[in-house]
């Protein structure tokens, strides 16, 4: 198996650290491939712009999106985002690496995902969740948080983590196709002691040597909509009122 | 009223533009005083790290949150993060204006929310939610999205958009202690023809005239937990349970 870590932390001794390097160590050791984004260190410009593009579809209005597409079948795209889709395109998991900032992502790894998940590779048309560029890989999420377990759930006082993540497990992973798997949450981080974050690596550990026992999340199939993307179901019980 | 608008698009004749422009408009024939930050146009960096602070409670090691206290307090933090945190502690209303990008806001603005939305002013020790730092202040996304309406609810393909957001709705803005008005949306805006998009900003200028009408989104009260955050109700039971 080839596996990409896209990884950002401002602190290059974090415990996230170390919980990508533990990724790398137990990963290595049963026999995968794997590299190693860390945004960071590579110093990463998260910022969609027109400079990611060597030439223009329409250099008087910019659609990202479009000169995404474009840029990509011209081989014009920024080098930088050329060698990250590189990875992205040749590995069969990607495990996404951070500490949790404002419930998402730190502004460096949204940009990575801005850019390197390009339309016409990743999406685009009717090329999403099932169907979607990314269908075949997998895709995971390894965070680190300063709120405790208990605070996230049902009833807790945030509401279920998934929830709070969800613009990333469905509206980002699972829409381009990976099959997500569960995220690896390190609860209470900055406060906790030494021995319980040793703890928290071998859990870590553990979980990525039995990856494929873990269940991946649930997301809709579009075989359930028509091409317009309505209901089927729905489209029909509107048929049948006509 | 102060309105601060904190604005991200990469083409400045965007539609995402045009509402902005529409917002400063209606705004200030209403009387009230607009601030807008255009992150393109000042180049904003969204990426935190150690560059910062200008001084460190920790130089050996980085932890972001607690150098945005000691710096803030110290006034020692970045110049560009200090003019727009002076500019979200003086407003009444922030209006967040972006593009959609993978059910979040471009980096640029994550970035934005990274860096100035700082701990110890925004946030902090028990301050979030109902106690937040920006309780008495009223926030609202105003965004674009190639998607259209009917792929968004409880039966649609992608669930209900303000779960998408939910990140940004609860996770961001209500937990800072905004009072979070509901979204402005303008959907399927590449695909549309141009008396649609002069119904949208009409429908959006009649929106801003009106948003005391509007109802806030609910969330928790601090008031049902207790100081660790369990559920009051909960802590109850397991008490007598002992």
């Amino acid at each position: 198996m080839k596996v990409l870590i896209v990884h950002a932390h401002p602190e290059p001794q974090s415990f996230t650290t170390s919980m990508q390097h533990c990724a790398v160590r137990t990963l290595e050791a049963q026999g995968h491939e794997v590299m190693v984004s860390d945004l960071y260190a590579m110093n990463w410009n998260p910022v969609a712009s027109e400079a990611d593009f060597g030439m223009r579809r329409n250099a008087d209005y910019l659609v990202y999106a479009l000169e995404q597409r474009e840029n990509v079948a011209a081989q014009a795209i920024a080098p930088d985002i050329a060698a990250e889709l590189e990875k992205l395109l040749a590995c069969d998991l990607v495990i996404f690496s951070f500490p949790l900032f404002w419930c998402s992502v730190p502004a460096i790894m949204k940009g990575w995902i801005d850019r390197v998940m390009v339309s016409g590779k990743v999406y685009g048309g009717l090329r999403f969740y099932d169907r979607g560029g990314m269908r075949g890989k997998r895709a995971m999420l390894a965070y680190t948080c300063g709120g405790r377990d208990f605070m996230f759930g049902p009833d807790a006082v945030h509401g279920e983590m998934d929830l709070m993540l969800r613009h990333m497990l469905r509206g980002t992973l699972g829409y381009a196709g990976f099959e997500v798997l569960p995220s690896f949450v390190a609860y209470h981080v900055p406060y906790i002691a030494n021995e319980e974050r040793v703890a928290m690596l071998e859990r870590y550990a553990d979980t990525l040597a039995k990856l494929d026992q873990l269940q991946p999340l649930a997301f809709p199939t579009l075989d359930d909509f028509d091409s317009e993307m309505r209901p089927r179901v729905l489209a029909e019980q509107l048929g049948e009122q006509d």
